[in-house]
């Protein structure tokens, strides 16, 4: 129910991811509620989540979310939103468990577009050995659209091509082509119509992938980025306090000060670069 | 000074490493002292380190190292391996202040060897960004030969090549071009007659590597692997201890349980892979 005191607050959401993926989350939010003040937190010390056990990662993004949402108590953040898949597959019933506040994961929403999106009722989707494993998104297809297929493949390299910013470069290209070319010469992918980029580090690769996927299957696949997805759910769940006149503030935190992450960051938010907290979890 | 009891113990040595590179080393002791009792500890839930700040890498060595060593006492250990490029160019210093026992890295070793074995006195490095940032070779041969040129170049990637599997792939050879290539141009190196294998990670690309380097130098490089030369220096630690007559036992720990290390750590000790001990730091 909306009160006039909801509707004077400002949004404050609390984001977290294994290291810079996640920041294609946050901007899509502040792209779509400029008003809304973001809190951003980066494990870099411990990622990649992708290759580890469900139990260590439940624990990571546990540790994450008490340290972002326990600063000021929980209730001055109005949702959490979980940016990253591989924690948002293994952690997101933990995590709603715990906190009393709204805990929105990426996989739902992009579940929800592929769905949308989708003719054939067949949808592939490429993420960590971890998402991958989870069959987070069979069961996320399944809810909405029992009689869809959908075909998963672990493509965990492109986590490391990401952060070395290897973005459309020759060895990426080879790197896809050998992920996806066995996998598009199987007869049950043939009538795959639309791709989710199932990790928050893929959209970087969307060029190079469109050209892999063109050549391999002779087709346009659609390709389903989470982001702007979740940014659209999440709107839904602030409601009016999504639209506050003003501005809202970005802090992002990290668990590792390496150069990487200032770098990476400084590219979705040039402002915030220089402002870069480190904590201890 | 050797007396009756120590040479009656057996030696029982500490390692560890941030991941599976680390059992290059523990394979390398097992076969120069297969008498010596090893306790090895692989950091897969927070590798890798290589991508890290400095003093995120060492509080995580004095963790990991204190993890170790503490379940039985200093006391039982002889000596611990810092089995790890990257934390032995971050830690090492502080690891000796803090532990009572000799504490050997792997930088030194590798740079004994190399030294030995160069001839034009141009020593290449190749390893992960924080390993060569630290310029931890440059100072280890320094200090033994002065007139040598050391050149290092990060080559990040590797490791998650490694932990992929993609031991000798096409990707790999292109990763590795795409490295090598650029640097091999370069006038200051034109005379690098033997690349140090700065990583414990790297030692399974050695057939790649030994083609790629034919193809763009014309020469034949000596690559140094320095789990050997640090089997060698252990040796020397231990004296008698390390030639007790009843077989050495392995056990083999890790921070996160995931396949992958069950199966690396089986191609290294096939008999402790189904004994793996899952610990928290």
């Amino acid at each position: 129910m909306m009160t006039e005191h909801d509707d004077q607050r400002q949004g404050h959401v609390a984001v977290f991811d294994s290291g810079v993926g996640g920041l294609t989350v946050a901007r899509a939010i502040a792209n779509a509620m400029p008003g809304v003040r973001i809190r951003y937190l980066g494990d870099t010390a411990r990622l990649p989540y992708g290759t580890k056990a469900q139990r260590t990662v439940t624990r990571y993004a546990l540790q994450a979310a008490s340290h972002l949402l326990g600063q000021d108590g929980d209730d001055t953040f109005d949702a959490l939103v979980v940016a990253c898949n591989t924690a948002s597959a293994c952690a997101l019933d933990e995590l709603r468990a715990h906190f009393d506040l709204p805990v929105l994961g990426v996989i739902e929403p992009g579940a929800t577009t592929a769905v949308k999106r989708s003719i054939s009722g067949h949808i592939g989707v490429i993420g960590t050995e971890r998402t991958v494993a989870s069959k987070a998104y069979h069961q996320a297809i399944a809810e909405i659209a029992p009689n869809h297929s959908v075909h998963a493949l672990a493509t965990p390299l492109l986590v490391s091509l990401a952060e070395e910013g290897w973005f459309d470069h020759p060895v990426t290209e080879t790197v896809l082509e050998t992920y996806l070319g066995p996998w598009f010469e199987r007869e049950d992918t043939a009538q795959i119509d639309t791709l989710v980029l199932g990790c928050t580090h893929y959209p970087v690769f969307k060029p190079v992938l469109e050209r892999v996927l063109k050549r391999l299957t002779g087709r346009n696949l659609s390709l389903v980025d989470s982001a702007r997805a979740t940014a659209t759910s999440l709107k839904k769940v602030l409601g009016t306090r999504s639209e506050h006149p003003r501005p809202g503030e970005v802090r992002l935190l990290a668990t590792d000060a390496s150069e990487r992450f200032a770098h990476i960051a400084g590219l979705f938010f040039p402002q915030q670069a220089n402002d870069l907290e480190l904590v201890d979890l």
